[in-house]
């Protein structure tokens, strides 16, 4: 199974011209992940400009991944401003060249997102697509352990991970957070400046070993993929002996 | 206040000899921390072995803590096999040089350890001592999110982590461990080789920001110390906004 990541720049507020940018850059894959906001952009200056750039779950975003699906063979993950009701979501979606196959809506979110977004009301979700269990997180829920460990107990074997990431910690961190779950993930980072922010770049996929399989550069787009067999993510063995799930003792761990 | 770690290489069954070198090597410092089994060794070969090398918690290893204890001015945490009924622990004392302020016994053992040991019934503890509210946790105790995390939320600052480390992954993991929760961790680790297993050195001490502040070499006794302010792992904030405890989402998370 091949799976990778679409890094580049979206300009806020220029959708067509980034779901084009995406689809532009997209590779041949099984399963691609493109960066979290990737169509609307990120550091809106009201919450009136990102309700203007929101979208229903099944709109221009959406649509964009079915073309990218049809184009490369892959499953999409993409991140996406969602309106729902009166509500706007940090969102991603899930899916393949038929349509939607899931949405998250992000858990933890993150500075002035708060200004913005509700937080998200869907948990960590699982979904069967593309030959593998895939379960979505969407960038600073990397930062507490219960999301990915969430995500793995409930099957996933690769976590598709939106990012607009800022802070430097993430990508030197993401592989603890698939070596102590023994998931594979795919972090999809935007690069560039957005009205006063830099981001980070250095999307990657990451491996139950803890190890970085592929890392993109931190200012460029970069389209990048690798071979994975997800099977292996569900081995959850340490050693001879240990297992990571079985050997876990929740009656001793405070919530 | 001023922490560190006696890195040394045990040998097997010399109990006198161990806890003399650690007497030996112990710095001036507040808080310092020795490796796990430290008095026995750790590769028994039977259970009968293991039982002759254990002890109560106040036994040998807690007479050699309070010791270092009066001549260095540091609370000392150690591992030791622990007989307490029929039942042996792989098990950890806090001491200062008034006697023992705490035990924990292992949650989480790794490997042949099942064959010697009871798993741990304390869970997570934490102390005040020394002027910081000190956790313990053993080893593989490490690879487990829920232990450093259990520990953080129950309040620790600094988390006091003895190991006999032979997988690779630990010393640089525990920065994330560090990060994730805001806490100091001085990870003290033994070296050496013992019944065809190699340890692997590098004690370090990790700051919640994610910095390795000091780390011992891979194959060489160490005992090293660096200043922290305790009061830094009280502050739980990222950025501005976020906080590491407050935006926690239990209800979303998986036990």
């Amino acid at each position: 199974m091949r799976v990778g990541f679409v890094q580049f720049a979206p300009e806020i507020g220029r959708l067509r011209r980034n779901l084009e940018r995406a689809e532009a850059l997209a590779p041949r894959a099984d399963l691609l992940v493109l960066p979290e906001l990737c169509a609307s952009g990120y550091n809106f200056s009201s919450r009136a400009e990102a309700e203007g750039l929101s979208e229903p779950a099944e709109g221009p975003t959406l649509a964009a991944c079915r073309r990218i699906a049809s184009k490369t063979g892959a499953a999409v993950c993409a991140g996406f401003a969602e309106k729902s009701g009166n509500a706007i979501y940090n969102s991603a979606l899930l899916a393949d060249a038929k349509g939607l196959v899931g949405v998250y809506r992000k858990t933890h979110l993150f500075e002035n997102e708060m200004d913005f977004f509700t937080p998200g009301d869907t948990g960590f979700r699982v979904w069967d697509c593309a030959g593998a269990k895939i379960g979505l997180m969407i960038c600073f829920d990397w930062f507490f352990p219960e999301a990915a460990r969430t995500l793995a107990l409930r099957g996933a074997e690769i976590l598709a991970h939106p990012s607009n990431l800022v802070l430097p910690w993430c990508p030197d961190s993401m592989p603890v957070r698939s070596l102590e779950n023994a998931v594979f993930a795919i972090t999809c980072n935007r690069w560039g400046d957005e009205r006063g922010l830099n981001f980070i770049g250095r999307s990657q996929v990451t491996a139950p070993d803890g190890r970085i399989l592929v890392r993109a550069p931190e200012d460029a787009d970069a389209a990048d993929t690798v071979e994975i067999d997800p099977a292996r993510a569900r081995r959850k063995t340490i050693a001879t002996r240990n297992d990571r799930f079985g050997d876990r003792r929740p009656d001793f761990y405070a919530r």
